[in-house]
């Protein structure tokens, strides 16, 4: 993986910043490695923020997400890493990163990390 | 498209002006154009209003949203343009619009927008 | 149609007046006219109510609706004339009507209505 | 019935009485007969209530339940009272009891009834 | 059962700990035995809990939860002795812990235990 | 209702008469009315035909379907005389008419008839 | 129980003796009580049947299923007994009999039953 | 529309021709307009085929149909076109094409056309 | 578990042997052990099959299947083993045994056995 | 990827090679590489196969699914080539393979690829 992976995100000028709404994205096709056992992870990324002066560009945001697919990374690790990088890059007024894992060992994990802006 | 495609828009009056009630209108077939591949794009819309003087006819709604079929705009800026004319048009105490586009690169948005009437 | 097709609602008092309690009625099988097209309209309606010395008996309810069965009115107006037929019979502590309309032109629509007795 | 079906509740101690948490039981076979038709009634009951110093016994509960098999009750009338039932034997912190009844003349109906211990 | 099964629970160190964000995890192959009748009985568990200095480690809490399979105990107990487990060696910002039981005599059971840390 | 209301069955020819193909067509908004009780009746009815020189028409199958709104008919009879109706008219390959009829007293019905054109 | 349920069984004359077809009729409310414990049974029963000379009356289909309310009978007994008396009573060209029961000890039951008239 | 939308259709050489196989290829967005209305008309298209010697491109595929967006053409005659054009482009071992449109005026309709090569 | 666990398993005569007819037993709670790993494996099995001069009692079969919760087996075996001791108890005309096992590393796993007797 | 992924594939001797019965097998996270475009994708491939004198091990599987993960390799092709791979190590008696690719530029597809043993 690159030094800098989120130098993958790419933004454009929010139409309407004069009003606060919410922008929602689900991505299905999330997939890391687990660093202890060397075995592919499988999630799904729910962001939901509120734009400020710019909005992400949605291709953008796939590569960055294909970034991590040999990356060995924990659950909890990753969806903080994520949320991170994506506030860092977009500087929303708010935003919350909802991430889904698949079942292993019978067990399923959600991971729920959210941001508010300093007002 | 018209120079004002919200010309569109008919209304008749609020048979209950007197009562706050809420409107709920879904649209399953909104379709226009990206403006960066010229592909077409799929979305439903969903409007929930409290009506003023007078509510929107549901025929000349249709009319409205099937005049960006071959518009190329982007999901923030048409969802926050329709949202500005439905108000212009309606005048409504208050009004959300939640604009679902179908999936593109296995990515999936969802853009909520709302307006609240100054009292 | 009756010149008060209310008269048609019959009640029962309330077994347990002293408790606010919530009945939630739901009725899948409502048609009226459209009175502009003359095309039938179908419907899903809702109640849910906090009964006071009395509550709605279900067969005359039902008897109430097919009175609209070849009424030509609009989906605004025919929701708010029930709820206000249902209030001034019924006299509830708090009353929520939801009209859920079937497709038109592939849009649906759904309108929600609600009373509060005064204190 | 007999005298006091309430007299079948039976129950145990709560494990834990030095924290509120909540208890939900879901009863889908409840069974009475209308008293104007003589028809049978069918029923699913939800009981959700935290416990203060005794729980209720899941086998006793469902032949309380089951003595109103042959029973003739309305609706309103038969969740209002087994609700007393339940807090005049159990006596917990708090109750809701949800009777959601089969569809009669194509109605649906849900009664919601809710008690709160006085501190 | 070991004296000590919560023994068996490990953790790793929250990646995070200067945020506040929540982990959700399902286990839905939990088994214990009916103290009663000697059947076993089956159910779903969810840990939604807020991460202080230690997160929980996965494959240990699998172990964990199946040292309970051929233990006897009642619903409400087991469920409250998992959570305080969970809580003593987690020591958590907040955790809820949701056991739903399947069906038994055609009734079903969720208990919902919470633990909120002093601040 | 008319003394033919089959009359209101309009037809187009058949874009493919050298080829055996089907169409199938869900009407959810059938209502007529029970000649016993006098009670409305609702149903979903779906046709599945192979055409041979013409097609039925969309608007004029509704308009036809909406001619039994007022009559009085059991189920088995309204069933199989809707088929014979489409069978005079459009002479299909084969034709097959399900009917579900809402619940009336906890039971619900399924007719179904079909038709084999003689080769 | 009555000598002769089955004479609670009632016929109209088939409005198309000429034609095959199929009327399937479901009823989701059945219960009888299990012979060896005393508890109350629940099931689905499913009629689907070629009729000929003859069709079920619906509504004394129900009354002679409530007949069971209170009969001690196993599941195949009574899923054996019932598409007999239907035989005898309506002599169709065919039937099937399926009857879904709910779970008793975490086991769900089904039994399929059927007839074919002799030619 | 070009004169020849087929030409829009590509393919790849089939890499198991020794082997009978199916693909089935579903596509959700299809538009077109109703010549007769004017309107919009919206369907799923699914084409299930074996494939000879070639295969169809997939992004090829989706702009052929996009050419039919703004084309007035009705349901039964799209349906047939479109097999055609790709029986005769692809030269299949068989295909299957099933067109499931939305809903107008309340009715659904689904057109399935099949084509077998000769052998 | 003890030599020969078939012997659990206990019939009753069947009410109607004259007549062939399908009895189907859903089990949802089936849990055994990996022989590999020693972790616990969970299943669902149904059972389909034509019973003779026996039907299987279901708390038997309950108890049956209960006997292989401490036992290490894998799927493929235990399904073909479970159908065994069912055929040489029962003897049915003829039995489906459908095994379908939890994931395990993101892979599930159905087996399905039948036994047809000889004529 | 290596010389000969399909070395990774294991198998165990068959329990009961007496019978012909069915496995089923499951795997909803495969993931390969579009050749063209350079993006990843995602598939759920679903094995059934009646097994001869061997079985294939899970766990093998998986890695052996997991050797695709970043290799170029189209659809049709990669279906038809994990068939053969899994039909040349385990010589069933019959073999069904089919891959669910999750959707691209609005278009989902399913490759069905078989094998017959020659008797």
């Amino acid at each position: 993986m690159a030094e800098s992976p989120k130098d993958l995100l790419e933004a454009f000028p929010n139409p309407n910043p004069g009003r606060d709404y919410t922008i929602e994205i689900r991505c299905p096709e999330f997939t890391s490695v687990c660093p202890k056992t060397g075995q592919p992870d499988f999630g799904v990324l729910t962001f939901s923020y509120v734009p400020d002066a710019i909005c992400v560009e949605l291709k953008s945001l796939k590569l960055y997400l294909q970034s991590f697919r040999n990356v060995g990374i924990f659950y909890e690790a990753v969806t903080n890493r994520i949320l991170e990088d994506f506030v860092a890059v977009l500087n929303p007024r708010s935003a919350v990163l909802t991430a889904d894992f698949s079942a292993r060992g019978g067990i399923t994990s959600r991971i729920v990390v959210s941001h508010q802006a300093k007002s």
